[in-house]
């Protein structure tokens, strides 16, 4: 298929290489010119604007937040005044409040849209095994399931409504940042009582919590390791916020996701935004006044 | 072995029956007597009282609580004012002060102990399939691993001080109960988005949270069938306390064991502490009006 | 002075006939008519649009929140491109964010600009008794301190940045909340215990908490009649907002706003908005099962 | 009256005082001898233990908590076995549980027994200006009330039911560290916005906060003066756990109180137990990293 592409960070660049090597065309685009030029190794297009990258079977945005993906197509004019073939495909993890403006939007202007977020890190987006979780008109997924299952292993549908698939990317990346915390305290109380919290968290993870998650993520706030980052505290805090809004709007109070919000506020505000979004583990750490503070 | 057994719930029943099974020679004692006559057919021997109990090369304790345990064998005057060969195997999930209260006085009489906590469901004790988290001195430990090898698939050590394994144990329900009421919230929030919550929790535990504890109680807070109890509410909630507790004595604060005492304590006020300790989820559901009240 | 008034809710109409009462002219304005009839008979200026009310010495805003400050005010261009004499006094309670972006468009502008939101209840601003916080350069402040002389008992200076003031007015609320929920959480403690809580209240509303806040709410609670409502707790819910939004830009953990704003959520899903913001009192009677779930 | 009285910290000191200037006749006794010889010179006798001071009218005990109160009076053998005249009233905050077991206790001796604990600081005690929670049989508060006039300036009486009183008081103590905590959110978010604190702790105690405990606090927290204690931080957290355990016995989730233990629990583990327990504010300051942390 002929696709245009914007937005080449970690995840996007990751799903553009499993697009590409499953044998489809690539127009890409992005605000840095460095990833653009490793895809164009590997056969892709680099367009001028995001406006150029409209167009062909689909038009797949990866931009990192609301404010980003606003500003770009919304403002940027990409989308045209009526739509045609082109399937908008919106794979960020953006709000269910402006995923609902969007397809209101696209639907106005008769542009088929979808909301497609994923699940999973770079190397797994590089290796076309994300977990897609998609949400549309039925007849409009069908058309770019090729696509999704390029860039995954499996695509999760959730309704016709586009939004619902954001939600669902929400809730599951509160779920993420939930058990992310509960490490961090089980941590500190293990610590503080002088048990060595790698024992620790290996009895768990052999355990109760054999998965990936807790496994990568315990391994790392046991080293007290959070850098590189794999998924940078300050977007792990935008995602907090987005389980809340989306909370907000339906009447649903999540005070786990309070907690989480509080927690990450104060790993901000002692300069921890670029790290990985486990870093979050220090705070539980401070409070207890196991470590010096920081910043 | 000659082993004396004493507390019959659930969990000690499938204990006494794998060391049955590995050819320990049991004599029990149980508060109401059912139980004990199940084992009798499996080749136990029927005491009359705790103290007939206490002998042989160890006396394991698996009561309820802090308080059954002080009750039965504190003020039962179980234990010899003076120690001989008989290991004391406390497998209850109590506190670590009272875990450290015990060790002095069995330190103070000569009397061998050690504490050995489990991890895992009824079903898995009667296996013989446990987790067991195991503190003490070493070549204490050693002279008793066989009856923790057939009570257990594999023995965690945490350390010389037998309180250590209780701490161990108490983090990890903490994290159990985390687990729970971050599923409850999610679920509270795709529920409200009109998204069903088995297709929510599916997509989860076949991805991020493919791990059996996210699929068993996704399964039972997605039906909402919270009986028969496997775990009941009343426990759960007496070990969300003893996180706290212990997080006290250590001076480590532990908000989301907080927000989950509170909401332990408003099941508890609507009528579910006989319920599995997963209906906590219920209070997620009643706060966003998404379920009538039930008490 | 000539004065330009838009936005005559409880508090805005308070506030225009002490204005009037302190013989100044006012040309009024407000989306639905009744407000303006009553000025009119005091002797106000009707004028058909807030574009029309812009002019003389001061032009006075008293709108909800910042959507309908944006709507009206921006989106309905009242401002002028170029600034003369005329000072915009902001008086709503509207977010910091906000503030200071109209602070810098007046600026670009040239149109002096102050905010100067208010403490107090409708009766209060009936009376020309309010506090008034206000910001701005003082020598923008100096000529407009007849104005707020007459609406408000005394204005309270905080430095030259407007959004100060819009600050201030958010913590202050953010403590009314507060209070609100710390008095609903000892009533339900005593309720529960069978302690009258009108006893309760009388003694510590007679002691310890002798001030007007704790005996108004704590009367309300009491009783438990939220209607009429002095403040709605839509409102309420909205300054809680942004008081956790104000921390998020600072970088301060509100925990109990946290909790606040879950009570607040509760409280809406629970059917009771329009109530009376002290009504948050009932979340806690609920979560306690002291009350049937109302919703 | 005849006297015996046991407690002689800064409340019992003050207590005692006021008691033999209304003329009353007080045996004391207390743990370290200091205070007593103070109460010497004003005519006061010193017994040489709890036990002696029994007898008389009245036997007052003023002890730091539950467990100073069954060492002494309990496990000390101070009450007889068979009660005659002498009315025990306990002034000290003590749990709700262990008061209603005093109670069972002193019924089952036939001691008339009654819970007065009090609300006010050291100075107010000496002034004899306390406000006296009280609660017992009437007949007996009766036949006390002239102590407790002499002690109080008002005394507030909540049923038959000893432990009542017990709660009113810890209920009370809840609410003050609320109003501090909530102060302490408030400072932390106007300086972070760098508004000087004490301008808007000054507006806010001027006007809707027009009480003397948040001019108080509100005065200590400004200037960060938390020493010499008024009442110190671990009294104020043992003060908060009973909050917690009265609404645990009775189904009462308080949220509120959730934060502060946590927040109390951070500062102990900052070593700032023995400072006054305003100090608890230095918590949120450091959360919002706009304080080095100190320990």
């Amino acid at each position: 298929m002929e696709i245009g592409f914007i937005g080449l960070g970690n995840m996007g660049k990751g799903i553009a290489q499993s697009l590409i090597r499953a044998g489809h065309r690539l127009r890409v685009w992005n605000r840095s010119p460095g990833p653009s030029k490793e895809l164009v190794k590997l056969g892709a297009e680099v367009v001028q604007s995001p406006r150029d990258a409209f167009g062909g079977d689909a038009f797949i945005s990866m931009l990192a937040d609301d404010h980003a993906l606003r500003e770009v197509v919304l403002n940027g004019h990409v989308l045209p005044q009526k739509g045609g073939d082109t399937v908008h495909i919106c794979m960020a993890t953006i709000s269910v409040g402006f995923a609902k403006e969007l397809a209101q939007l696209h639907r106005a202007r008769n542009i088929p849209f979808i909301s497609a977020p994923v699940l999973g890190r770079p190397d797994v987006a590089a290796a076309g095994k994300l977990a897609i979780l998609a949400a549309g008109e039925p007849q409009i997924l069908d058309r770019v399931q090729p696509l999704l299952d390029a860039a995954g292993q499996k695509t999760w549908r959730f309704g016709d409504e586009p939004s619902n698939a954001n939600l669902v990317k929400i809730a599951a990346n509160f779920m993420l940042a939930s058990a992310i915390e509960t490490i961090a305290e089980a941590r500190a109380l293990v610590e503080a009582n002088d048990i060595p919290a790698d024992q620790f968290l290996t009895l768990i993870t052999s355990t109760v919590f054999d998965a990936p998650v807790y496994k990568g993520y315990g391994g790392i706030i046991a080293r007290r390791q959070y850098e590189p980052a794999g998924f940078k505290l300050a977007l792990g805090f935008k995602d907090v916020r987005l389980a809340l809004e989306a909370g907000e709007a339906a009447h649903v109070p999540l005070p786990l996701a309070s907690v989480l919000r509080d927690h990450f506020l104060d790993a901000v505000a002692h300069g921890d935004e670029l790290k990985d979004w486990s870093a979050v583990a220090e705070v539980a750490m401070r409070h207890a006044g196991l470590v010096a503070q920081s910043g």
